[in-house]
């Protein structure tokens, strides 16, 4: 039964099937190997701890769940690296679906670990000094390939050369992720090629430009209309607040400020082809692309919704001030991984921000619509433009290794 | 990340902690073993099917998760076979739990592997074969461990030598789980034993019975009173048919007979002591086995709807009549599972046949609450009573090696 | 915290606002309608049961929820009769995905429900008498605007003059929503006019099956082949078996009589549009088309779900033979609706049936893939092909009406 | 099929019941008027949004369950504030279980709203202006019943004079809510009474003390063994912090201290007896206290989640600087309420830094076990010690009239 799909090939009595050479299903998934792979430490130490073999299988069950979204992400971020034909879009839209039920099959398995009981725990987690979580190696990999960057690790998380130190190979690949465009890196690079951007042509930015000014004047004189003072004070405020809101993307240097603090990470011209592909998400052409907008958020919301039930449990589990040193504890550390700065797509949750009423929204002739075609090569053009602002590079040689 | 609740043993920049000998994480969990054995054939055929991963890494996780369960389940079958204090009636409840919630991730898991489409499938099926999924070892294991008997299978699923045949381990361990005492049988000799059964004592079904017969009385009475003939007529006939059904438990011949035909699993006495349990289960004694009872009926429940989902999969995925021959098809054979017949636990759902309002249930003075105290022995007393009936034996040896 | 997205509105002390007219959040909401509805039946007869007010709120939920399904429904079904362009395909996406989301709440409120024992609600339920579950008006509207046919209900739930008989209102409803064209009927139609049926152009069905005769042609050599003679002579009858299947939708007369049956719902052009749109999924073009089919699926088994959900729950609440009458009885009643033929898309669950292997999927030339535009108006062409067939008509107005 | 549980009155056809006189499904839920409660402001300005029927359905399955958590909650303080047999512990486990529940669909439902994109919100978002989220009188009761107290509320939500200001009752209601003894209150009056606290008698706390400083002594001396000087050194240094936690429990002026700066909240008698509880939990008779303390953390656990996915779809629907100015943003604001001052069950999160091997806790002997009878009376004598510090009364009239 554990093989939902593979029951047209059984076979009815007297199969003369059997005589075929194949691979049974247990040898197929090497269930000799994953199935043997549970020791427990406290068993070893003659004081068995029932507890402990759930405490093994769950966290066998997320590695093996973080090598398939490891597994989808490399394959997403080779396929945003080259040409995006709408198929290919497609394709990126299922596997970033697939990588969210798996996220949301993982928050849920948060429940099974805190059936455990702190009591429980503490009888066997002496054995497993100094093995520690955050040496999920995978999961640091995880992290790096979506683009969560090491200045805004917290400093205590920053320095793996300790945690992998002995294992060359992990801290090879932990490297090598590290150096490779990540997934924020290359949807940035595909943002900042949407079509309706270019200047000569649909002029995206400048017309949105003048339809938000033209809102806000419309809103100044509607409050400058309004008889009670302070109300009209208080609207006229409110406009020069969302006023200079809008300017943080209409003015460059303030935009540059920001990424330069870290409220911002999508480049200028990314965040204007998010703004284009929001407000225009119900043409076909930016149908699709949208959806991605969309399913990146849910990846960002999922993760950090995973690490906050795992404060949760965490808190239940061994207290918040165990050690008693700020710092260092558990808990305390794992909150601080709830900000924003862990939240590699922030900029895509802050574009409401952005929005503007439907009919203000500049019109597409169908002219421009057919100008809107396939996305431009990512690979020779836009490479140039970004070799020096990142210093980064997609070289075939090192990326594909990495992917396949 | 992965680890939750290793945390606080994380330590500050330039801990001296790090001469110390011990486990890394990847060690503890052998990950060199578990993230190893995902080889695809489709990629040994040279032509890579990007799905097959997430086909092997899903059944990884199901088969990680048997183990879990079957694991819990040999526990909490040791604790049934033995003297039940209170304390491990706790404890009990803690391991059903937990294999409940486990199965609920199973079941929301089908998803994730639904996000494979059938021309996906299609593209790596045939370099499976014949492995196939009813060979999965560890949920036969799980099955008869739960108690679905050989008689009940269809006929189909019946014969494991051909599926197992070159496995003797696996073969063995299949025999084993066949005779070696299911979760229903200790469940069934433990509600036997439930206080307050005992004819000078409690009384607990002389009392029913009594109570029951007052409750049709009454209701014949009212019934007679009724002026509109074919209303009456109706309401009488309603009534003997209730009868009918009481009469079903009240006869142990009648009883009898429908163990015969496989509509009732338990035997007559325990299910007096099943009826006991839910009219009483608010006294604080039947609180927790009122609790053990409601989580095998979810088990069950659980079971048939991870059944129920896999067999909307299957059909989504390879059609209803991919063979065209009526009882071979994978879907065809998987619905047939769907029927009460797997439903080890079947006698529980029917209990609210035989409930009776709140008012009528006889009530427990003080003196008879304290008789009712803890549950005898099981082993001694009552595999004497059961010897013959059901030629089965809980050899100490045998029975401790499997589960340990 | 109530309304998640109305925080922006908040005001700082002082706020000058509160000047303004305006609705407050319970005014808008009109809770004092919806909060005042809850009336339990068991206090008014003076023996207060706790959990009747949990019984209320539940259905009402429920109820609420129905509502909304019902209103994306009617939204849904008046986009189909238009013309499709994408803009609107996309719009139907959203709408269907949303319905999804909701069924999947509502098969997890049935958990909530079960916290009421049998016992409790044996406590009221005599209040309720006849009050009727499958009296719920909108259940049946759903049902009905789905597509769920009057010859495919178990008799016992076909007559609803009984049920609803003494509301004017609620009868005609009921009978509207049978004469307008259903969900299945539209897509239906929609499906009839896929781009590249045409015989004088892509002409699809004619390159399908010669590619699956050249399949099963191949196939047939290679059984031919296999030395050993019992297994050439299964291969040989199970290719048979197969060849027999494909007939059933090659030959116009095995379908018609398939659909006299009831075991196909669609006409032979829709199938041949569904097999299109799942073969060639990956086109951009049929990339959201072949999504509603999924939406389409995923309905259907919620809906199933759920009536399996309140299977298991009723036959735990009421046991399965409450009234030891056959046909009667609450859960064989139910039981029967878990049937395919309340399934109404089923259709679309068998297609995996027709697949074939991507290799001999025909190829779409760049020419042909410009003429596989717009989908064609539904509403002038394809009423006159179906005029004589269903004996239905959309008329403009009564539809209209309905929907709006 | 609305109502999963009333098949089994279903009836035949030719039903003479259809003379019995009774209320009809929709009657009894008064579906009258709650699906007739959904008036779409967009309309009524005659530019209907279809979305805003969503929006509306929503947010009254919303108050629907909150209505239904109210009521469970208010059930289950009467009980609290009563003498407390084991029976209506159970009670109070059932209660609490289906809250969790609840909640747990409430926390699901978020999902459905999401569907809703901020260019849709945006088009009706200023019709219901002033209408805002924050009046919803139910969520602000349910967080007054649990325990969250004005002083903990950010200042800006503390008000709620002005949102409820022109709604007498609904303004009495909150008074009332904030006067009456909080569920907190009295689960923590519950654990004062925790039996075994008495010095006079098993006296856990003297017992509990001794077992702590032999442990820690004994790690000391384990220290103070290590070789390598700077490990020593920070083992010493571990433990000294370890001491300096403890102590924070031992000492009450400590403990006092925390209590003013709000980082406990419990008295210094509820922690003892929480921590008694939490050690003893296998004892069959702390088992469903211990449960009980579970599902208390759910509760907090799941409000919170719930605020958390609030906030994250929030600051996706309007951004995270709607209106650029820092405290009144609708985000920010959503984004404060995460913190710890708004679990009103903070202290039974950070027990288990108070855990102690189960090798050092003090064993209960079988005279000591009886000892351990039921909990004492809640009223009369906790009501006096209590009198001076809460400056709370439960009166009598008060209390009861709230709750029924």
């Amino acid at each position: 039964m554990a093989c939902p799909v593979r029951h047209s090939l059984n076979m009815p009595d007297g199969d003369p099937l059997e005589d075929e050479s194949g691979m049974l299903y247990g040898e197929y998934l090497m269930l000799d190997k994953v199935l043997q792979a549970q020791r427990l430490l406290s068993e070893k130490h003659n004081q068995k701890v029932h507890d402990e073999h759930l405490f093994i299988i769950t966290h066998q069950a997320y590695e093996l769940w973080f090598k398939q979204i490891i597994y989808e992400l490399d394959s997403v971020r080779e396929i945003f690296s080259e040409i995006l034909e709408e198929t290919e879009t497609l394709e990126i839209l299922k596997r970033l679906n697939r990588i969210v039920l798996i996220l949301k099959v993982l928050v849920d398995q948060v429940m099974i670990l805190e059936t455990m009981t702190p009591l429980d725990f503490m009888d066997f987690r002496n054995y497993l000094k100094p093995a520690s979580g955050f040496q999920s190696l995978q999961f640091r990999l995880l992290e790096n390939k979506l683009g969560v960057k090491s200045e805004n690790r917290v400093k205590y998380n920053k320095d793996y050369t300790k945690v992998f130190g002995n294992d060359e190979k992990a801290l090879e690949r932990v490297i090598q992720s590290e150096s490779q465009p990540s997934l924020a890196l290359l949807v940035e690079r595909w943002l900042e090629r949407t079509p309706g951007l270019e200047v000569e042509g649909f002029n995206f930015w400048g017309k949105y430009q003048t339809a938000v000014n033209l809102l806000l004047e419309e809103q100044r004189q509607i409050a400058l209309a309004v008889p009670v003072e302070n109300l009209r004070e208080y609207r006229l405020n409110d406009l020069a607040n969302r006023r200079e809101v809008y300017e943080s993307i209409f003015k460059p240097d303030i935009h540059e400020a920001l990424l330069n603090r870290g409220e911002r990470r999508f480049s200028h011209k990314a965040l204007q082809g998010a703004i284009l592909i929001t407000l225009y998400r119900d043409e076909p052409r930016f149908s699709q692309p949208h959806q991605i907008l969309n399913l990146l958020m849910d990846i960002d919301s999922l993760i950090t919704k995973w690490r906050y039930n795992h404060v949760l449990m965490v808190q239940r589990m061994i207290g918040s001030s165990q050690l008693g040193t700020g710092g260092s504890s558990g808990y305390q550390y794992l909150r601080s991984t709830l900000s924003d700065r862990y939240k590699v797509f922030v900029d895509l949750f802050n574009l409401s921000t952005f929005l503007i009423p439907r009919a203000y929204i500049p019109p597409i002739s169908s002219t421009a619509r057919t100008q809107l075609s396939l996305w431009r090569n990512g690979k020779g053009k836009v490479l140039e433009e970004n070799d020096s602002k990142n210093g980064l590079e997609i070289e075939d040689n090192g990326f594909e290794e990495d992917i396949v």
